[in-house]
């Protein structure tokens, strides 16, 4: 199947961050690709990536990066399909280098922007961009959230029932 | 024509910045509607507005907010759409604040940030999500990328052609 | 025992520091209740929880949170009971989002914002809040100032007793 | 009428902030008392005026402070009674200095801290507290935040009733 | 005459800052060019320049760019030649999101990063690299030197000669 | 008179600031001589200054300078006598550069710094450490410190005597 | 042998921090008491140990404290002798709350603030305010520059002398 | 062989960083020394290393230090040559405070600063330096891209083969 969402990251580094993306769409199963492009050290890759992107089918780019992060913007530079920033925490500076080089694009070239290590919310903002146009998707984001509702309640629940000292013991259990 | 973008700000003073993604929408002739929605102020407003927001055929809802800006966030709570947040720049934290109040949302719920103050690029972002899905209107992107294109190479020639200091004193006028 | 304080978090991640607020008030004999409400994963129930604590009793509401951390400030908009917002401390960021999301309210709707991970500070304000109107409730608070200054008391006898050498090491015994 | 709530600061540059404070008590018909006290250079005032505040009959103090702002976490220390704090905008690290210190407090001694020049906020806040046992004054708060509502509500009509364009030329009228 | 060292900005809003970089090569009678690349709207551009800059026999490129800063960092990626990095300052975030953007690149791809709108000290970096293999370039850089010296030495003689407020006024004149 | 205390700063561009040390210092009658030393465009004549100052009988340096702020840290370098750094802020940092490249110094060599811009704060501090030792200015400061709570008393008098709006005019006149 | 220096913290958690300070001074023989002083827990004690101190002889207070730090600057408001802050390191902000708290003093109350966690440095400054009127002391912190001096020339010799991975090894045996 | 690179750090504790330098420099094949000068212990040394460096054939000086770090800039006060700043990371402040003194350099004297902990990334921008006026340093730098890319190429292609769960179990072996 062609895949609908390309999912690429600066280093393998990212990988562990990254594949939270992957995860949840095989979960709303959306087919997607995932590759490692680098900016800085394979700029060829990054063009010839981006520029395809489109003509290949993919609706939707996530790209995750650290740092002086530009992997995200300069493949938004490179395309229109929309691309979902994921700033990478650095062992630095936490990250926020990631996120403001990620986030603060200039008038004419958006990157969608989630939080730092956020992969997973790319993901399903990737399924809500497909579900915007897909009722079948919106619905499979819908029943997701239902379920995060739910595990929530469930907790609420349990920890009512019990003294709180009790619950914590659980969890560290 | 029904709507097919939402754009809510928290105020009419966010107003001047947000009219940037109206105007950019214009451009590219995608209908939307425009109000005011406060999530402090106006609470059951915003939980109507956002679950009302599918059925209604809104496709994506763009949502400005600043210090602790709650709205966009919550939107994306209500609802299973693709929420764009921008944060809007404040006199005591420079936006700082509304972007991490917008950027850092836990998991399960994205919500697609920009740059502090980049309500236009929320506007194109809005238009990238629906042309992923229809060609004309990621033609009309494509092709307003090309004008920002033409502008800059417009005026790299310019600059290079006469001294900078005739240019700096063109500015200036 | 109709509960005079409603301690809520975002996630039974942030129970091990809420549970201080818990202990706290356990102290000083005032009754509460403690339970998960998270503004993202259950609006509804948020809406639900805030707009019927004043009918329920409640006089005050702790709610902690991390990141974009929307919980206290959306109960306050929900209610006008006073709430005391804690910042959750977060991986990345330190909980200076949370801060941030938590303590820059728009006029009209306050949060009453403690320390980073401050929730036994939270404890010991809805004590003050409540004590404000009840000698009783002053009196234990007082008493409790007056433990801290003692063991602050005999901390520093101790340490001008002996040298400094000797303190650090039954320290680390 | 015996003043409520003690508003406080600790300079006079302060009071164009502060004096919001007093309008909204003003508002909400609670007496209060405001003058200046500086935990710097009226150490022995501090003192004095913390001490005495319970017995005077004040429920609430208010303390706004700028840079090392020490004025709101002193008094704090020194009464049992709630502290609100209001960190003032500085000239050179535009209040996070002020937030910082007056927030950060240690387990034991609570400020109730607002944003960053947030002195109406701390009012509305300090009618909350007293909202808590005085009805009265709870439904004043209430009615306040429906008024707040239907502002925001009016406005969202007109904007939604004339082009923006036209709205943005009336507010700059 | 061929130029020597590239100077490129991202936008001509940049060249008023910019411009200090040329001026103080042509006081070292450094040849070089100036124009405009942006990384986001003429990407291609940015790749045509870079790739080509080593072989049309520019030493050394100087990099301006404002907020989600990539031009500095991509040409790096593009070229061996050394890039000398200059933060524009932002209205929003003052140019921190500039310095993270262009400071921290990852291991392979240096960007020699000056101060936040230092472009003059760009162009005698610029001039310091050159002048590593061109005596005469460096005597002139050494001669620049010897003039701030001389400079601050006449201020000082003269500050110690008159009342301070003397000076002051005289600064103000 | 032999000057007990060296004024120094990176630049004339300081001295609407550093002045506020020169004024304290003639208040308190301390004797001082004022210059001009640049870490960075005179580090000779910074070696000879900060070698000699002790020789030449002066007590403390208070040493100004901003952005990376070197001239008060290598001044403690140079010689034993204490060293007061004074923060000036900056435009692009505000001073939290120079507060940093100031305070942070490694063990071994302080830097008393004080607040950014808090040149006068230097001036009192140099005057508290001579008083250490110096009956008379100790009681000059002590003096002083009286004078400013006076000022704060009367003002507090004066506040609570008309209503803070006729105050406000008062101020604004 | 009556004290010239007095150290205090706000807690003994600060002990292995500010006990830098006492080790620095038992080198240079200048004698020092060292307790615990909390401004929150304990305001009165701070009261009467600040406004003693100079009677008693102490010419130097140390005063260390982490988050929203009042001991030093509340010491400063309470004696005219020098107080010298030490901001202490904090699990949540890093220290940056207590070197805010301590360093932005309001004008006519200034601290001399050290490095975060600077206890050495602040006990080295101690003795060079001693030291400005007392050669002997003066003597020995001018050894004490030497033989840190000496100590690097000794290390730099070394690893001129040894290939940079032998003399790693060594530094991790 | 006489050394191009001189490399040095303000302490030994820098060392495990800084010989990354050293180790790409011995890729290159180019010479270099590398010893310890503190600016703040052993300010001589600090001197007439800089002044000597250019008469002694040294093209490029790489400075590292941490903090309050004056190296790197007080080196190039003293000498023509360009001069490569790495930010040392710190304890307490991540290296910000490392950055800000090294970048933020005044006009006249610049550093060209790296990436936190960048000490890889200065020895390569010290080898671009040199290949501007030597091509078959040019050309190992550019060999040494190649690799980069092609280790990157080498990972993707790897990661596209197999399942990325597969790849992370590998990475973790």
């Amino acid at each position: 199947m062609k895949p609908s969402v390309g999912i690429i990251m600066g280093s393998d580094s990212d990988l562990s961050v990254m594949s939270e993306a992957a995860k949840i769409l095989d979960k709303f199963e959306i087919s997607y690709e995932l590759t490692i492009v680098s900016a800085h050290r394979t700029p060829d890759r990054m063009y010839d990536y981006a520029k395809a992107a489109h003509d290949r089918g993919i609706k939707v780019i996530i790209a995750g990066a650290g740092g002086a992060a530009h992997l995200p913007g300069m493949t938004a530079a490179l395309t229109s399909i929309p691309v979902i920033g994921v700033p990478i925490k650095t062992s630095t500076l936490s990250g926020v280098d990631s996120l403001y080089s990620i986030c603060q694009m200039p008038p004419g070239i958006p990157v969608a922007t989630v939080a730092i290590n956020g992969a997973q919310n790319a993901g399903i903002l990737a399924a809500q961009i497909i579900g915007a146009f897909d009722e079948a998707i919106y619905d499979r984001v819908n029943a997701f959230k239902s379920e995060l509702k739910e595990t929530v309640e469930k907790k609420a629940e349990n920890l009512e029932d019990i003294k709180f000292s009790a619950y914590l013991k659980n969890m560290n259990k």
